[in-house]
């Protein structure tokens, strides 16, 4: 019996070549392919809702694939997790309606950001955030964080993406932003957004762009006009992989 | 001026092959060694207060050498994190007496041992606990706890120990611990002994055989004549290395 199923995964990314399957590499989605092979049999590539890069994390990511399999979907988190390695956990699987697919279905995402703001960074910290201890006008970001919600061309948070132009989204930078938010906590300042879609590189530009407003070399003003100006090269640096986590999607 | 350095730093263990530097090996002592040749320009071997394994981390490792650097003492720690990797973090360096060795001038040491309990482990923890989710008898494991306080003599749950024989320590395995105790904490389940010293593997060796305890293999008395016969063969197995951390040393 075919099943199209919803799988949710957590990871640590730290060791993986970013989300997807790339020959000589080990990705998430390479060996949660494997492992669905070695549990069920069946040889499939589980779409995800978007790429991960290098190094970023998941809370829960989302992945489908039809599966033609005679285990229940209920008995597949641990019969996965046993196959899996322990950077990468199932956290549910959810047999789904036989349209629904984990990227195309999408309707949002949310992404946190994690700095870690302490002069000394734990040893077991240090894979999870991004240290930086140097002085920051936090309340200056906060308050330029608004600034990209809304309908946005993104053109200038957007890496070169070698794998675009092979599908329709290719043509839009166009994408729509519900929520921005910076936070702190204790040693932590983390940046929260929520969008219909990401570009490539898209949160890692906005968190290295805001750190300029930070560090004063920028301003609200600044930070709108790099927006409108839909170039890469108007915006800020892209912030390293390791404080990224995609945190949810929706659908 | 040739100061005695006593430095204290934290790692974590995971990608380490123990603390002692190894040829063609990446250890915590060597990588040490590097960033102190990197900083000072001198060519030292820290000591450290014992060796930790492979996986074995540290919140609070000591370390001693001797350094004829002109930088201060105080300043050493912000250069050494410099460069040193994320993985290791010197927390602190001073001066001290010329006769001050961190192995030799030891008192006590203590060790932690973490267990996870729940079914589901995360990524973001799997590194750093011992995942054993299936049902133990935690107030059994709580009441045997005591049997290892005193001085007794430990062959029954030391390693055989290539590097041991060089030294005076060789001559004997007894041992006097001054704490052991098994405690629950949420989903975590740990177990914290201080000593006057460790063998080889020996706090691995005794969280396997507390372990059998856990399970009804083993009761109290059983492992009370484990201790008493005094050979390796009589004990548990050795529990996992990513759950065991050296707390402190005392001076």
């Amino acid at each position: 019996m075919v099943r199209n199923l919803k799988i949710t995964l957590a990871y640590d990314g730290s060791d993986f070549h970013g989300w997807q399957a790339q020959p000589g590499h080990v990705t998430v989605q390479g060996t949660l392919a494997e492992a669905i092979e070695r549990v069920t049999g069946c040889r499939v590539l589980p779409q995800g809702s978007g790429r991960t890069d290098a190094g970023v994390h998941a809370l829960a990511q989302v992945a489908s694939c039809q599966l033609d399999a005679g285990i229940p979907p209920e008995n597949l988190p641990r019969a996965l997790n046993h196959a899996l390695p322990p950077a990468i956990r199932v956290l549910s699987v959810e047999q789904v309606a036989p349209d629904f697919h984990a990227r195309k279905s999408a309707r949002a995402k949310t992404y946190r950001y994690r700095i870690f703001r302490d002069e000394m960074c734990s040893p077991f910290l240090a894979r999870y955030v991004y240290h930086y201890p140097y002085p920051l006008d936090e309340e200056a970001m906060r308050a330029a964080a608004d600034i990209v919600v809304g309908e946005h061309d993104f053109t200038s948070f957007a890496a070169v993406d070698p794998e675009r132009g092979r599908d329709e989204e290719a043509v839009s930078n166009l994408r729509t932003i519900c929520s921005s938010e910076w936070n702190q906590q204790e040693e932590e300042l983390t940046y929260t957004v929520c969008g219909t879609g990401f570009l490539h590189h898209m949160v890692r530009n906005l968190v290295g762009t805001f750190l300029l407003v930070g560090k004063g070399t920028l301003d609200r003003e600044g930070m709108k006009r790099i927006l409108e100006a839909r170039q890469r090269s108007a915006a800020g640096p892209t912030a390293p992989a390791c404080g990224l986590y995609l945190v949810s999607v929706e659908y």
